[in-house]
């Protein structure tokens, strides 16, 4: 696996990650990090790997575009030092199109969310042991859905600045349109945003099968 | 109009209906009849025709399929003595077999639906002026979507009765599906089953439509 | 109608407007536009022409009297650059006078609503596609009433404003006393200011009314 | 004036009267008899002679048609054994004519009006010192008020049973009427039907000038 | 009565006085007052002489001694502007004294009472039609009890201070005692300090006596 | 000390013993016993005297009069078999007297307390291995004061009993009485009724020197 | 894995069980089985398994000792009629022996526990596919420790019945203490007994271990 | 007893102190001073000693590390001028190390303790009468415990620096492993930090032991 005693791992983003975290920094006793996926992946590393000391802090705020979360960026992600960063913003950027179409000044065009998205990885690139890309999603699996196919554009940004700055990329949308094969998206999600329990498991497993996590492995 | 004065008009169905309702009967001063669609119908009515004193009620009741309306027709249907009932059930009847798989005992197969909208719809239409059913709908434009695919055949359940009960219907998925056509189905509704105030007022529309309601009417 | 596709359509005044609006400006998800006439106004809109996108906007605030709105006309009006302005203030102005007489700094007289209004409404109007200009009431047919009497000098004030700067005027008070034809005004509201769901339907088709709403349009 | 000592004054009625008393009888420590004018009515009491040791009770019960009342007047009343008796009621027989004219079951005709009184306060008056009856009252001035009107006949049912049974009348309309010589309705009630701390005040005092309570008496 | 129309009426003080009103200055609508004996005297007032506009203010502080009072005199006292003051302050300057007993920096003494009082009362006195003061008292007819007898010593110096500024006096204790010798302490006050309904009506009545106000009055 | 390891000592009375203990049985964890004057008995017993394992049950109900406790006794009192068993009642008896004074029927006369505690005594006294009494009391020193005076009789009816039951006894009313030489009654209690942690401090001191607490054991 | 498509699985135990599960049975949507370690099985078999249909349910009760769940396994355990159930009880039966040793009456001796347990093992055996026992735990590493050296002849007996009558055993209490070679256990739990979501999470890998989950199936 | 009358008695450190007391400084009425063990000694005091005036606060703040105590050591300690300081600090230095091993920056290493327990021991010693250390502990009698023997050596630097500026010690570490001889520690405290109202007697116990607290003493 690739992370190492004592490496604090950094999540941010919107409200998938936030998750009720606590202020100003999401992490410690208490699901200080939150009741999202974050602390699966939490909960997860320390049963699996307690001989590992993992510091997993959280700074997703609810509502976040790319656009707020490059305003915070310096305070929120690089002022804490962390080893290892991971992204996952977009959601609102296009979400905000389709549930509030007149309100434009909500919205975040293809070409802002890159540019936000290039500053915000570049910097963190440099500052980290490794940032990781999670591609935003809509939990629907009809490529016709306008939203759907709104968002695998900004999915798509996601690739190629991954390609470009060669950064470790989840393919958050690939993920849960895998198990849509079996199960309706309303199994996980009720506004096919928001994962329940089990829609956080599967962001964790791929969050830490791309970290390298040995699930066989028992400390 | 089809309604005359003093008319006691009955909604009645599941959390789309329900919406908040007064108990045992949804009716009279604030917000008796809840805050959804039903609400919309009502103040339509009595900003259009004060001449007339229209009674509104509702007994929709939230979680409710075609099998747990069917066991409390007696009390929260018959025993109020409608001139007008509407009838909107089946979500659930659907619902339950997406987000649920595993509860099978929760789920409504397509058989019993029909035969518990047939024993509710005879009754009703043997002591009322008239009833109207209302189809269930999911609102989600793409037909691919399992669930909406199920949901059409329940909704051909309802169009099959109406034909042989000869009741008037109302088309909600249709009547979505022609919005969607102009808004994405999140601008209505987050779940794509509860709307919200935009989407009661298309049902309300629709509603009032069929009863010969006129827009241009200024009493 | 007179709207087009995108234009911001801004309604301001006291509490009849306010119900519970969003801050610091109330619009966008999750009944921003607070629950009032305005509500009405959004959701008849968006049902009606899905293929506009009016972004309706709601800056009233509870207690205002025209005195408290000119102070904070050009942070909540002004600044936020509507397309279209509605404008419904007054009633404070006159309440206050019968509900707390001896707090006689609270009373607004004729002289200072006029030039209160004058004020707000000539920069309003240079600055926007049009500003409509909405009397103030008093849910009381009987102009013996001493608080209805008084009403009715305001309103004559924004007859009197709306024909000297050219505005569209609703007079909301000759629509209410139409309807008090066929109900009493306790049907409406309780304390013969703050309309129920059915008072604001009626607010609402007139503010639509004057508008151009064509409500046989079918999207 | 007319109490003696340790005796027992029971008031009943509506939400006038309830005001929020402790159940099942509104009496005692801690505002036990509401905060309306029942707690006016004992505090002068309690404050002017205190060498009197009067027992204050209260059964109103909000919304309550003398329908209602009639169904409960033995337990609620004769049960209780008062000494004397103030009865309130009939503002709900009438309101409900005028904010819900389509519920009619839940009007009260003045027949029936008469008809529960006059069995009421038979019984009463035979098992007590002393029955009062107040009439019912609308905070409205203006007798072209439609359900002014509709009230002031059933004030007039009053005064021909209080003339009937040879009871103490007190004229609640009267005295509001004389008091909007001076205040609008506004300043003592917003509904014109629940009065604040002042118009508790007016009550109280028509109450206790009818008992021939001494306001010069000192203890 | 000394009252003219439109005057100010401010009552200040401690907890008694305060008793739950609005801020930051008490008054108007909705129980801005508070809901304790200033409560009283205004619906009386309100009741008695609607043909007077008399303004009643409230800027009691709970918890506060001369000290505090005077700290906050400017502000919350002189630029009101009242017509007539009414102070009622120094039960906390010797309650401190016996229930935290060991917190001297708490108590303010005898010598401090009677400065803070002479500024504040000076400074009042200048700018209002009449300055009336209101002793602090203990609900105990008992002198032998330590605190009542302390208290004593406090009302003393209002009396002195009274006819030393030539201002009116409420003698509360003397008010309090005579009541007594019908009713015990705990019937008004629990606690010997906060009143009760019956409490505040026995203030209410001092004070309005002191002001001449005429009970026979029937406006 | 009198208590055996395993002992079960049980406290009864009014709202003093009460103090918000867990239903159906005060007892266990949590501060099931209430957070008055038995946890300081319980857990001064329990850090005192570890080596013993003594169960401190409570079934003080409050607002509970003697002919209240009576009412329960075998339920709350017999049926849980104490040991040892505590009874505090009495207070209510007289306050209602005096607090209520026109609602005669909550008051208990000295003739029906004096029967009611001599039931319960001399059946719990062939029940248990000790019942000890603890007098009512009033935090009041001043014996002139009339409720002190009226409660001295029912304490009086205490020791006569307890002499003529041979039970010891724990006159609280000395115990206070003792304490006020120091400290000003509304040091220990703001209503002279119920104690403070210092006044539950001085009860449980009490009980235990009764019982033979060593206070210099250590375990 | 042993379970198969639509299986219906059902945890029972104490608090550690329950961790607010809905009631009376606990599945379905919004955490209907709780937030413990039960909604960490169910969403791994959700996430991972996707192509079963599993039926996760949990009728844990907090506070019960084996003689509480004894008396509601007809109703509880049997007539859900599990295909698979899971049985996690006895930690109250020693834990009150030591937070609790007076109270005797809450203790469940080793006989009685291994009594109640086969009888319950026993009935459920012959009417489920499986029932896996779990060893009830204290989470603390030193066996020295009085509580977990009792724990441990539970644990004892857990382990004799599961071997008497063949059935599959979790040793939770092995499980803890392997973890505790890395992490004390106040990383885990703060009471030693209700885990965090990493206990947990602890929990939920041994009993898919057990149930021969494959971690590296990826539907 | 080493305290004289109105001396002013200090108590700080961290949740074990704080309790819930009140801000800026924990005193005075209501719980002023928390309920934890602070509240336990100022009852006994002022049952014991009426005759003195001692004036007890708590300035304790949860989760406080001796790092966090230093930063607020001269506005929350100093400033406030006490007589007797008692200082309780060290727990969550060395808790954070095994419930948040991987946040390091929240652990504070021995060094750090002592150092900070060094200047603000030697700043209080020449401002007050007396400074009492009590040493952190860890309610856990096997010593073979890693936090147990982590928090015993922070005790020793306790000891150390006492001895070095000749201040008194409470050893509560050994006042509670005396206490384990014959109670399980979940008898005191669920998570061996927090103690409930036993082991808050126990401290206060020991600290008046100290303080040569007199317990045959009856004023």
């Amino acid at each position: 696996m690739k992370f190492s005693a004592y490496d604090r791992i950094l999540f941010t983003g919107d409200s998938v990650t936030d998750a009720g975290r606590a202020r100003p920094v999401g992490e410690g006793l208490h699901t200080g990090v939150g009741s999202g996926y974050v602390r699966v992946v939490e909960s997860l590393l320390a049963a699996f790997y307690p001989e590992l000391y993992l510091r997993v802090s959280n700074t997703g705020t609810s509502g976040n575009t790319s656009r707020d979360l490059a305003a915070r960026w310096q305070t929120d992600v690089l002022d804490l030092k962390p080893d290892w960063l991971y992204v996952c913003i977009g959601v609102n950027d296009v979400w905000r199109q389709f549930d509030s179409p007149a309100i434009t000044s909500s919205h975040v065009s293809l070409e802002e969310y890159e540019a936000n998205l290039r500053t915000m990885l570049t910097s963190a690139k440099a500052a980290t042991k490794g940032v990781t890309l999670m591609t935003p999603y809509y939990m629907e699996p009809l490529t016709a859905d306008p939203m759907r196919a709104r968002m695998d554009e900004y999915g798509a940004v996601c690739r190629r600045l991954a390609a470009e700055l060669d950064l470790p990329l989840i393919d958050t949308q690939a993920l849960f349109d895998a198990y849509f094969a079996h199960r309706h998206s309303s199994f996980v999600a009720w506004d096919r945003v928001h994962p329940n329990q089990t829609g956080c498991t599967l962001l964790a497993r791929a969050i830490l099968d791309e970290a390298g996590f040995d699930w066989a492995h028992r400390a």
